[in-house]
């Protein structure tokens, strides 16, 4: 303690109640109130009547919305900020509105209500419709949700595949989900064929995905799991997006043999990671996944690149090219047989 | 929308994962992590051993908290900050950590769960130990909780009482809670008599509190509902704490009106508010005040200060003087009978 004046609680009350602002956040886009503001109503009484809310329920809402920066206020009347115009107004083509039916589900927030369990034990012990449950249809929610947020990362990884366009390019997706990140390949290289591989409640959001982005014809499925599936061989390209932060780094090293076997000598593995700095601390978005993963599973991790660079070797990889995608939270791994 | 980069999501982000950052907070408060790292372990480890809590669990707990400024990380050692050494260390006399057991317990919790429900109602649905109930056990959480945060509050309460203080003071403390508040003019006053009116079961942690200050002796209570009970008469001054926002203005008005012919003709009514500028979108701590209204209560709110003056000018209150409690978000009203 410094002398002086007390420090400032408010930060810790800032944290304390960050549940409060996640709440209205969650409020906001299940009544479109970003959406009728883009749209033109302005005042607390023409947003409730748009929206159709209680005029106090929506006053209180967008006030408070204010003060956390995602709302300007003029006199009495409303207005999209910046951001708020291109990730939650439905009408904008970066909506990500969507993201929050995953993040904030019932799902993935009991992890967080018995996060004291969590760390008693050292991990989740959240099981049924869970993370690691074959068929979970929290993964369908993820994969109808999580796409928008994807795209940016998705873009960047078919920009990174590095084999000429025209090459007949084999491309296994595991863990698919919404198939954005093989569809993505599929559209810059038109020889390439994907494979998505998931459980197959999962399959049918991807296919409707592959269908909507003019892949179809291009794009196969392997349902089950990705430890127990045959993925066939000669693949040019191995997907592995936000995978092995589930799990502990054995059963990743395990995993990555199987890859590795999968792929074609001039072959590569490109995955798909939060990755914090050694420190653990930062960038903040990537330390903070840790989190996510204490919560949601008995044993994964954000994994630091030192940690994913040994897991690779140890598995027959060399190379291992590092590339954070910027502005997203995620970083590229680019991993070849050695 | 401005031309060129998109606008940045990362603050949209963080809102919407704010519930997951209370829950580490929560988790830490509950294993004593900031306690035990104020007492001298450093490590992960250490901390692991101290808090009878797993390796893992408390790295990635502690790593999160990093990453929220409530500790200093050097190589693998945590460290306190100040402000956590402050209020979340229960060797200090500051600590507040108690409050999460208020702010975050399951019957606070559920109003924001249904928030959008409460948006679209205009108020909250939320009934059954809840705030508007008869003997709610949350009021006896809340006032084991709560005594720490409002000792500041409290003490600048008594220093603005403003009579001589060798006059024998009758004081009326309408909603006692924790008690803290007539208490702490009862060490200010030798010769006051301290009424403290609340549920019968809210009751018995005042009297624990005004043994525990020394003042038992001249503190009487009044059990039951505000609305209802028979105050007596005569008083000196009536203490208004954290009551009217949770109710609409009609019910205040009505209730003022008890109030002011309690009082003597020159006592004075000393009321605590959340109190947000016209504006109602700062300050901040103030403004989001009625969101945990909005999802508390039917009709209650966090009222400015043009709203209360009308509300006691109506029930028959003059003065009316404004008195920010700075660095805490409240605000003191102080009301004379006309």
């Amino acid at each position: 303690m410094t002398n002086g004046a007390p420090p400032d609680p408010k930060p810790i009350w800032e944290i304390m109640t960050g549940f409060q602002h996640s709440a209205a956040f969650k409020a906001a886009v299940e009544i479109e109130l970003f959406t009728k503001i883009g749209e033109g109503s302005k005042t607390a009484a023409e947003v409730a009547d748009a929206c159709g809310a209680a005029e106090r329920g929506v006053r209180i809402l967008a006030d408070s919305l204010t003060v956390l920066g995602l709302l300007n206020k003029n006199e009495s009347s409303y207005s999209l900020t910046d951001a708020s115009a291109a990730f939650l107004d439905k009408n904008s083509p970066m909506y990500l509105g969507s993201v929050t039916e995953f993040i904030m589900s019932p799902q993935q927030r009991r992890g967080f209500d018995d996060l004291t369990g969590a760390v008693r034990r050292g991990g989740s012990s959240i099981t049924g419709d869970a993370s690691m449950d074959p068929n979970s249809e929290m993964w369908v929610t993820f994969a109808r949700a999580m796409a928008p947020m994807m795209m940016p990362s998705a873009q960047m990884i078919a920009a990174n595949v590095g084999f000429g366009t025209d090459r007949d390019l084999k491309v296994l997706d595991i863990a698919a989900g919404h198939g954005i990140f093989g569809i993505m390949v599929a559209q810059s290289y038109p020889n390439a064929n994907i494979f998505a591989l998931d459980w197959e409640n999962v399959l049918g959001v991807a296919k409707e995905n592959a269908q909507k982005f003019g892949v179809a014809e291009r794009y196969h499925t392997i349902p089950g799991s990705a430890f127990d599936a045959d993925f066939g061989t000669g693949y040019d390209v191995v997907l592995i997006t936000n995978f092995l932060h589930h799990f502990d780094p054995d059963t990743c090293i395990d995993f990555l043999r199987k890859v590795r076997s999968a792929l074609k000598p001039d072959g590569k593995a490109m995955t798909l990671e939060f990755v914090p700095n050694d420190d653990r601390v930062s960038p903040p978005s990537e330390a903070l996944f840790s989190l996510v993963m204490l919560a949601a599973t008995p044993a994964g991790d954000a994994y630091t690149f030192a940690e994913l660079k040994e897991m690779f070797e140890t598995a027959g990889f060399s190379g291992n090219e590092h590339i954070p995608l910027t502005p997203m939270p995620q970083h590229l791994i680019i991993s070849t047989p050695r």
